[in-house]
């Protein structure tokens, strides 16, 4: 794009304007903002009302500002409205759009505000919000896996270690275990929302602004504990929330892949513990013959790049000075990568458990494998006295 | 989306297919495949050909299939159709257009040809036009580079170790270490091309077909230089091509990460060597004073991020076993992200380096500190016969 | 090494053995076991008990197990052995020793224990003491910063946004924001505590053991809060307290690397802001006048390193299906690693935060840079009645 | 360590040094670098002949420095001395040994050189050696996997794509691909040789010298092809002649971790198909039956661990600016870690490969199985007329 596709910024000041530098500072972001529209349009009205509390806009302007605000945000969820690939940011499009609606006042609404706290406000809503989604997934991963743990309690599975027969166990106790790593994924995900308790709303561009606000009003309108201080940590925490938000999903990632690798190894031909319905399977272009599991292999695959978003979400932030820097931009793919692969896959995996058909006959021909009960031989030898690495020996070498 | 907003898969025999798993499988695939459809049609083109030859289609068959394929390539370019999020790849997609167009003889296209072979030539064909892409640009900034430092070979700059003034230097040298680099680039870019010399159709789903074909001749038609043997590397060697590609993007990404450091750097006020015209500068949406580097700061960022999108794409690959595995598919998006990056780098890093403004007088002071001498004064006494150790000791404790 | 360079390991049957493959297999693992002598001998203590309360071994093997095992810890304490390059690990090393020591009563220590469980109770019983170390060491780090802030409070810096000064601030603020983020990092040290509270001990290889066991005595014994359960957890979590380690140190390790860069920054001659004294600096071998800032180099990059190593131990334990498998050997080079960087990156930054020069004239220099008050000046005039976006155009054409 | 740990460092000019800052900096460098003593030792004599030639040291003084490090390679060789933790480097502890052996001549072998180019001249000798070893076993491994390919070439082996049955193979068809994965592999370990061609005496700090050296004459000596120009490119490619070597290892772990996978599947109680002798498998300490794969396991983990360590190299290098950085000094740690790794998996790997013996019986049943035979009867029908997707339909539906 060269420049004149592009609205003016709003730090123009008639200056010439390289337009390949513009297209390249401002790439896609304007379509990742599409996301923080609403989260941008409430920021907005609390900082507004907040001006106006201190004296620095007055009543009617910030009326106006509520009003004009409002109808965008109307507009928008009617979707007549959004933020163009031809918009700076999200930021700039709803100040364009406002200063459009309602004149002057619109010009009033970034009194004493950057842009650099604007989006780590935009940021936390939007992570309450993901952080809520998430927990709701996975508290219904959590209950599908443990109901099918009760449900199957009882059926005979080998034990594996080394992928090797090992111990007798059962398809609860494996199940169990998947539920159970459930459940600490919960609390990771409940840990993540330690980084959205406070308000970054008053920190200007990092350093505070020089007249005085009600930070502590602005924080409460927009259900946050408190203002977030110093004024210096907004930046030099930036991402910070972010990362931990992509710290649960990775925790949550590892668990899937692990599910994946189990569901995927115990529904092949040789072991046949398993099968996925029909539904849950995909056919091959040449071979007439194929059901193949697809979905776990991508579920596989999807959790592997989890790890790989969290990875380039945390090389944004590295070895940056204290302040503000646009790499910060770069948060954003990584971020809503990482979220939109994991809503998908913490939608589709309690779908697959519950839809795993067991093959009963498979699984006890190979329970009745004599090797499972060689541990319990040679600790009943050692019950009866026998040192048991002696006993272990014995049976070692029958 | 669900079931009925697909078109039905290549491969549907009339079973239930649930719908989440099917979205979940496909995901945004159709809309990276929209790169591919260029290729994919030439190596469909070079198949029916192929599969003539040997008489497994008739050439009447053959020529309705190439006259279909060549009006669909047209329309394609006419911007009248592309593959749709409705579609399962490029492939499928493909070949319900052509079976709309041609009727019977669109059916007979896929005959001994499976998608697993299909997508490793369309990669290939595209893979080597992104390598000549690539290398003209680093070729262009290569000299670019190279010219700047002839320009300014005389013009006195610090040479810094720990980023501390070390000797006397020049802004030719400087930048010559950067046109070097960027020669390195160039070398391992056409390194990535020693991945692209082998065709692999002809290898089915992985283990070759039970038919006779002549896979010298269509190897041939697409501009291989041979078949690629055994067929079993094929999906062996699965998306080894992609991550050489990767290989080098990352290469000159280091690179162009070391120039963004050093641009910035040199143009704060602090250090001032060097100034962005305003015109590649951006502003404030608070600061009115303010001229930000950001286009430093994203070319640091995205250089940052090809190192990330290259990690990602070896994280597809990890650990499979032999054989084709649907984790394949999210092979594309690090490859086209960090290929989309690179290329926008590296259009617009030589611009930047033509349009630096050296400041004579800010070189000229930092050139004149003492200090950069002392290396000198120390060599001077040793080329007088004192020992070089006591040279420097006397220097150090001045 | 080969076969004949090791003891005879516990799973020995006389069978012949491959003595490269035993070598590779067993890798340095008994040196990195080194440090977990201690914490061996306290589980094997706690499981000796745990067998004499059940009756599985009788109170005076019992007895004579303990008084080996004591025996053992303090001759280790005084350096009189330790695990060996040609013992398998530790737990074989100790169950050997004390077998020699004891006779007949060692050979009953391992009855329904699987090393499976014991080396998870030993990296907890580690993780523990690490978690309490790297704590002391946030909150003495925390401390210092906050006082330096405070002894700084009013002594003006540049606030800088993209590296361009942007707006007044402090040293204070400066160092505020650093102090603020250990006390992040503090809480994320508190929340990796939350993966030690279980005990695996009673798991057995991953599948519990066919004898009743008091699981709920042997956890209590050691500390813990209650036994793990299910008992196919354990595996299936393997790696996953060592994980949150990491990430904890991963958390502090941005921390210390934007510190690092601040300070490497504004220790240039360029900026002049601070200096390290000549104490916390080194030389060169060439140039008698260099003092450089290598200890922040190094801060810097055994950031970067912490990183990695988090990294490198996540690769150990992805997408592998339910149950032990022996890629989990390599958990420990990652972990003990970052932890020995940690502690060094820890115990160094608060004294050379408490050893920084501050240069007066340089602060007051830069501080005095008219630019720094054209936000001031915008805002009056907003302050006045004029738009904000006005008065901020006005402001940046002037 | 304290201060007085330390051998008083080479730049020493008598003022306090701060004994933790000293460690920390140091680190276990000194350990890592006994393996580079004899590259220092050949590198500082083609210094020494240089400095001679150009006239900087007298021809007596050369003897005596020659004679000195020729004593101290010999000293070296028979285990009489090595780099100690309490030396700073390498190039510390041999020039303080010349100069205890020779005295003053050793003071000034360092004349007109750094260490940050004589590191760099080490590494490459190192390099090119390990490239030569790396290069030999991978040519075994290649012959072995060939060799065994050849004599399984017609012992059937079913195809899997998903990890399900879908076409007729072969094992030679299956380790084929594996012997052409390790060709590729030595394509990617001649390409690393690249890196290795330039001289980087003469480069100084990083700016050269100001005195007239016979760059020429030196690169000769040792070897290379040509001396490093421009100099400023010795510091500005820190650390990629590194990158490349583990960039070749980690394309060869990528095949191995790919091997491992097959092995250990293919060696299940399950799949059936080969077994690795007794003398390659390890037991359990609880389960007297268990034969455990953990070569194979160790062979993955190991395998990803090159990866990892890769990653951690490059993050060593990264965003830094022009010119010498203490940071460097990282670079060994990851780069003598994937290095010894590799050697031992390439080591091991063919003698695996030799060792498998495969179950003609059960591989006859899998290879039985009619389903793979489903898409020759749907060519079949192609090739007798009917269009391809019908018979695939037909075939599909039976």
């Amino acid at each position: 794009m060269s420049t004149h596709e592009f609205q003016r910024p709003v730090w123009d000041r008639g200056d010439a304007i390289d337009g390949e530098m513009l297209a390249f500072t401002i790439g896609d972001d304007p379509l990742w903002d599409r996301r923080l529209v609403e989260h941008d349009i409430r920021g907005s009205l609390a900082h507004a009302k907040g001006l106006a509390r201190v004296g620095l806009i007055r009543g009617d302007d910030c009326a106006q500002i509520e009003s004009g605000l409002t109808r965008l945000l109307e507009s928008f969820r009617r979707g007549e409205w959004t933020v163009e690939a031809s918009d700076e940011d999200v930021h700039s499009a709803v100040e364009r759009r406002l200063t459009e609606l309602v004149g002057e006042p619109g010009k009033r609404l970034h009194t004493a505000r950057s842009r650099n706290e604007q989006i780590t406000v935009d940021m936390r809503l939007w992570l309450r919000e993901a952080n809520a989604a998430v927990r709701a997934l996975v508290e219904r991963l959590h209950a599908s896996t443990l109901s099918a743990a009760q449900r199957h309690a009882e059926l005979a599975l080998p034990g594996y270690t080394h992928l090797r027969r090992a111990m007798p166990s059962t398809v609860g106790a494996w199940l169990s275990a998947h539920a159970q790593a459930f459940r600490d994924g919960l609390r990771e995900v409940e840990h993540a929302r330690e980084f959205l308790r406070e308000c970054p709303l008053g920190s200007g561009a990092g350093y505070g602004v020089p007249v005085a606000l009600d930070r502590e009003f602005v924080a409460r309108e927009l259900g946050f504990e408190c203002p977030e201080s110093p004024v210096t940590h907004v930046q030099h925490a930036r991402g910070r929330a972010e990362l931990a938000h992509l710290t649960a999903l990775e925790s949550l990632a590892l668990d899937l892949g692990k599910l994946a690798q189990d569901l995927w190894l115990f529904s092949t031909t040789e072991f046949g513990f398993i099968a996925l319905p029909t539904a849950f399977t995909t056919g091959s272009s040449l071979m007439p013959h194929k059901r193949n599991p697809d979905a776990l292999e991508l579920l596989r695959a999807h959790a592997r790049q989890v790890v790989a978003d969290r990875a380039a979400l945390l090389d944004v932030l590295r070895d940056l000075p204290s302040g503000y820097h646009r790499d910060f931009q770069l948060i954003k793919p990584p971020l809503f990568r990482a979220h939109d692969r994991s809503l998908a896959m913490l939608s589709l995996a309690p779908r697959l458990i519950d839809a795993l058909e067991y093959d009963a006959q498979a699984l006890a021909a190979a329970c009745a494998d004599p090797k499972l009960r060689a541990t319990e031989r040679a600790l009943d030898k050692a019950a009866r006295g026998v040192p048991f690495r002696d006993a272990y020996r014995d049976e070692a070498t029958r």
